[in-house]
């Protein structure tokens, strides 16, 4: 699994506070912490307005980079945004994101398209969030089509089907399921990626939502989510579900997360 | 999904002293708590010699029955054992355990076969737990011959695809869910049932593999399991899973179990 690291959000109320404020210590330890949990990439969202959003990125990007050698994962609403900050990022992550809406595919897949960089593309167009499979596949086939014209190749693409709000839908969860076995079958190598925690929009307890979310998307072939690493619990299910799918031979990545002190009840502290 | 509670078995340690030191008290508070969590049935195991298995049940079913109406799960290794206990059951439950392994299956299912008494079966023989889906399938027909024979419906049967431990068979889980897919599409009343801790015997934070696979298990078309109702967090990840699987429209029983106190973070005490 690729997790990549959602807690650097602007949208997260205390994040927002800490963007707000410039608190530089806060930035850095949310960076070092979940580069400690084991995140693969470091989501980047300033959540700001546009005007400022290019040089509250250049704040945040900077602090990061000085403490974590973990690969961006950078993350804007606008296109032009990317296309600015990306040449603020030290080495390739990934773009968050794409989709068939608008114009911001043709932004940004011409940019990276001669790089290293991935791209989370979301199975969305102009009209929102497609309610049926067929209409997410065809904006699948769509993104496919404009990755091919601009070279880029299928591994290097981390698609999320989306998921609505189980709570008016009872479908959510199935609908994701049934694009991802679609595009697994299609593209083998492709990523499949999900942000969860819409899913549980609206209900109590929520983290039981988005776990058993977890679990089962993995089975349906998702390799990737945007998550908080440092959630104990969803860390050692996420290892838990790898070893029963598996993705891990003899439950040796489950045994050295649990060493380590990952996962598995919190040790007492001292 | 039906809920089986695992925990008046004295091969658990402490039950198993209740049951020595004839601890009613315990007897009757662990039946009580497993009620209130929601069991359908409540699992009684003696774990003690032949010869004084049946007194032993008798004891502990009287007390069970005396603070709770919840059905019994007849639990014995002794198909004699369950034959002399079943009278002392004031009403229909689920017999623990038949398989195609000597001749338990001709001595239970002439007993059951015109009452309304359910039967757990596993999926092995007399050579223990076969190691491919093709044998515990042939197992499967075997126990399935045996239950027409006898005119149990399939409706009554809890199949136990069966589990070996994750740490030394990787396919552990894809091997039951295999089963559990080709049985539910032959059989689609039929029940699937798992003991489910087996597969993270040997293993460190087994909590974890436990609530990933009977997440993994409910997505296979298990719908039962003998489980501890009382743990929290397993309890609601059955709910979500439930929800997600689109067994609870609205998520209707996921949020009443929230309001019953049952899952979700614990309540502060007072």
């Amino acid at each position: 699994m690729i997790l990549i690291g959602e807690k650097l959000n602007g949208s997260i109320p205390a994040m927002g506070r800490a963007i707000a404020n410039r608190d530089e210590a806060y930035i850095r330890r949310i960076a070092q912490r979940q580069e400690a949990a084991g995140a693969d990439y470091l989501d980047v969202c300033a959540s700001v307005t546009e005007d400022i959003e290019v040089e509250t990125l250049k704040w945040i990007l900077d602090l990061v980079q000085e403490v974590s050698d973990v690969p961006i994962c950078l993350d804007s609403p606008s296109p032009e945004t990317i296309v600015k900050a990306l040449p603020l990022c030290k080495k390739p992550g990934i773009v968050n994101s794409v989709s068939m809406e608008g114009n911001k595919i043709d932004i940004i897949f011409p940019v990276i398209a001669d790089t290293k960089w991935g791209c989370v593309a979301l199975l969305c167009d102009d009209k929102g969030i497609p309610n049926s499979v067929e209409r997410r596949m065809e904006a699948f086939h769509g993104i496919m089509a404009k990755a091919k014209e601009y070279g880029i190749a299928p591994s290097r693409l981390y698609i999320d089907p989306l998921v609505v709000t189980l709570s008016t839908d009872e479908t959510a969860f199935s609908m994701f399921a049934e694009c991802a076995r679609q595009i697994r079958a299609e593209y083998p190598d492709i990523h499949l990626t999900s942000g969860l925690s819409n899913i549980s929009f609206g209900l109590p307890a929520r983290k039981l939502i988005n776990q058993a979310f977890m679990v089962l998307a993995m089975a349906a072939g998702m390799d990737s989510a945007i998550v908080d690493p440092t959630n104990r619990d969803m860390l050692g299910l996420v290892y838990a579900a790898n070893a029963l799918l598996e993705q891990d031979e003899m439950c040796l990545d489950f045994i050295q997360a649990f060493r380590e002190g990952l996962i598995g009840p919190e040790p007492k502290k001292a």
